[in-house]
């Protein structure tokens, strides 16, 4: 829970939404994901709503496989514009609302991201966040001169000084080093100007920044840190953290755990906000609420379904849909035994057919479901708000736009009655709505 | 000349104008390379008066050394936008005219170019174009890993397969590939995918590109090559040349060898556009523009007058501003004695003091200067437009925005009385006003 018992609320808007037949509901345009006009669309709702920001996740490439054969050209997640220009579009035609975007640390160069965020920051008027990826797939690898990806720890060694290398960039110049005197003719201070000059293992960047200092100080820096590499990076530099709990419990693990790793950094427990991830179906009753989940899995093509099953189970195609699931073979690409027999025992627990098992897998690419009126969605978000779960949520429409109007017309006016969430902005830039202290220079 | 016998016209937007002094102009916003309010005020003077595009140079870091001492601290090329990031914010708060952002090969992944610009391409509607540059200085390499910039002809090397491959990228996907058939449920016709797989020396891209082709086909390309290498390239695959040439038989001689090189690539004269630099003083009378260039003059700070002359003279700090040009002496930097010789003896022959040396060299940072009329300056472009010397102009203002408002006030109308410029844009894309061929897709 925040400081201040209010929780923050992200918008998670990639592609056309957070469920995997989205693109084919009546009301979603299914070009969207090429339309600066559906995102400013949805920006602009999620703006009206008060939401602290949203949020692109991003991919360099694609990254599914065509196995089963057909199932990549049924992907929606195919084609979409690039994310930090799709966020210096909408900080030029939105006021108030925090931009999230996703960058790798594996495939760019700490110049081009210290300078396209501090930009943003401009442009926006301090409302840039950028969320720190390591890029995990071959695919994305694939695209950038290398057959494979990076091992894990090499990633986060390069993540690490990556990081500290923008930050330190940021950092060149003092808030007022740019006198612009024009009758001096003094341009900037020298003394206020800060070379960065770093020589590390993976990176040697003089700088200085061509850019004055943000009007955040720094842009928002967002990690979503699951593994122990992924945790010591957010608890010594990110602002917020997207994390995903199926339950209670397991969310709480991760929030003191994470919070626990601050104060070895000389950080508070409120410098870093933690949001997991939800998908809400919500509607004026619950009965309403499933049959809008059920619309949408029953539009589920069967090979997408198998494609979510295919890392797991291998390839089921050549068995009936709604048959038993077949038993584990030798077809199962690499060494996920323990995987596949865990979803084989759920199936046979529950007698699930092929159909109703991919139906459970591939809904909501893994984030955590939430099914029900307002009243109950808010229940769940108070619980674990109120309980070192989480200090606001990421929230992931199915669909986009209709699935944040529910949120505007459904849980926003439920939460604000519990007085759980805004009702105007309190800054003018994301970190001062987040309540996060203000960024204050420091020499690097 | 264009073979529809209009001019196409280009404003170069970067910091504050093409005067070294321009900052310091009463009516320069000093803080304005920061601001996204003055861009967009700029951009729509030039769109209000059918500007062809907008364009951004740009270095990736501060270029200018701090010789003599003091001098980089007078320099307001130190603070800006990231010019992809303003594209995409231009785009979305822009309607008709073109926008053309620098990026360099030689310090970025062709993946992370062609999606971007494809991006911006669709957010804009079809108005992107890519000015391709190889980044030639130091201070650039040293923001990148390196200690000195590329040897030249790797840099063109890199920058002929780079293009080929982004290129390729943008051509992933058949214009008709996205289906998005709601009722079969299939998204894209696998058939008009065309994964490139780029293998070659300096890259290996598999893609495709997470994007669909853009509204123009492909963005425009456009480029300042000035060198063989630069020439080759532009012949192969430039759009738009901006040149920069001070004297007619000179743009005449690079018109007609960069015309000459494109039948070599199956392309014909006009499927090139060449478009020289100028800095344009104007006004009402003669005395009044020159007024102007005067006023700006002698707002040229010392340090940055002494900063232009450094190169080819080494430091004058020590000598009287007002006094006579010194002979060349050891202390200039490396072996460039040719060149110092030639400004001596310009400074020889009229007799000028190192304040009329400096504030000759170092005013429009070596653009073509034009002062008078917009009669007299019309005359000097239609000269050079009807004479196979240019086929519209880089127009190049000495400060923004005012510059920009003199070309709507004097030298558009003039032109247009001339019947040498559009009263209203032609088409919805830059390639289409520009009056470019369709870009059809054929495999790579």
């Amino acid at each position: 829970m925040t400081r201040d018992g209010k929780m923050r609320l992200g918008l998670s808007m990639r592609y056309l939404g957070y469920h995997v037949a989205a693109w084919r509901h009546p009301s979603v345009p299914a070009d969207g994901a090429l339309s600066f006009a559906h995102f400013l669309n949805t920006a602009r709702k999620a703006e009206a709503a008060h939401f602290d920001m949203v949020f692109f996740a991003d991919g360099l490439g694609i990254r599914a496989n065509d196995n089963p054969k057909g199932s990549l050209a049924r992907d929606m997640r195919n084609a979409e514009l690039e994310p930090l220009t799709l966020l210096a579009a909408l900080a030029a035609t939105t006021r108030q609302i925090g931009l999230v975007a996703t960058a790798s640390t594996t495939y760019n160069e700490p110049f081009h991201i210290a300078r396209k965020y501090a930009s943003i920051d401009h442009i926006s008027g301090g409302r840039a966040g950028w969320n720190v990826v390591t890029s995990w797939s071959d695919e994305e690898a694939q695209n950038f001169n290398r057959s494979e990806t990076l091992a894990y720890a090499d990633r986060y060694e390069r993540a690490d000084e990556f990081v500290d290398v923008v930050r330190a960039l940021w950092n060149s110049w003092e808030d007022d080093a740019f006198v612009r005197d024009k009758a001096s003719g003094l341009f900037y201070d020298e003394a206020r100007l800060h070379v960065p000059d770093h020589k590390g293992k993976h990176f040697r960047v003089r700088g200085p920044l061509n850019s004055a200092r943000t009007p955040q100080g720094q842009p928002v820096i967002v990690q979503a840190g699951a593994s122990e590499a992924g945790r010591r990076l957010a608890a010594r530099c990110a602002d917020v953290v997207y994390s995903n709990a199926h339950d209670l419990q397991s969310a709480q693990d991760y929030y003191f755990d994470l919070k626990r790793r601050l104060a070895a950094h000389g950080r508070e427990p409120d410098d870093l906000l933690i949001m997991p991830g939800i998908v809400p179906f919500v509607a004026a009753t619950r009965q309403e609420a499933q049959d809008k989940y059920d619309e949408l899995q029953e539009l589920i093509h069967p090979l997408s379904g198998l494609a979510a099953l295919y890392g797991q189970m291998g390839d089921l195609s050549g068995y009936p849909l709604d048959g038993p699931v077949p038993d584990p073979s030798d077809k199962r690409p690499g060494n996920i035994t323990s995987i596949a027999n865990n979803l084989l025992e759920v199936a046979r627990a529950e007698n699930l057919s092929i159909r109703q098992l991919y139906q459970r897998v591939a809904s909501t690419f893994g984030v955590r479901l939430l099914i029900g009126t307002a009243a109950d969605i808010a229940d769940e978000m108070e619980e674990w708000f109120r309980n070192d779960a989480a200090d606001g949520f990421n929230i992931c429409p199915p669909i986009l736009p209709a699935g944040m109007d529910d949120m505007s017309d459904f849980l926003v006016p439920e939460l604000r009655r519990r007085g759980l969430f805004r009702t105007r902005y309190e800054g003018t830039t994301l970190r001062a709505n987040l309540g996060l202290k203000p960024n204050v220079f420091k020499r690097s």
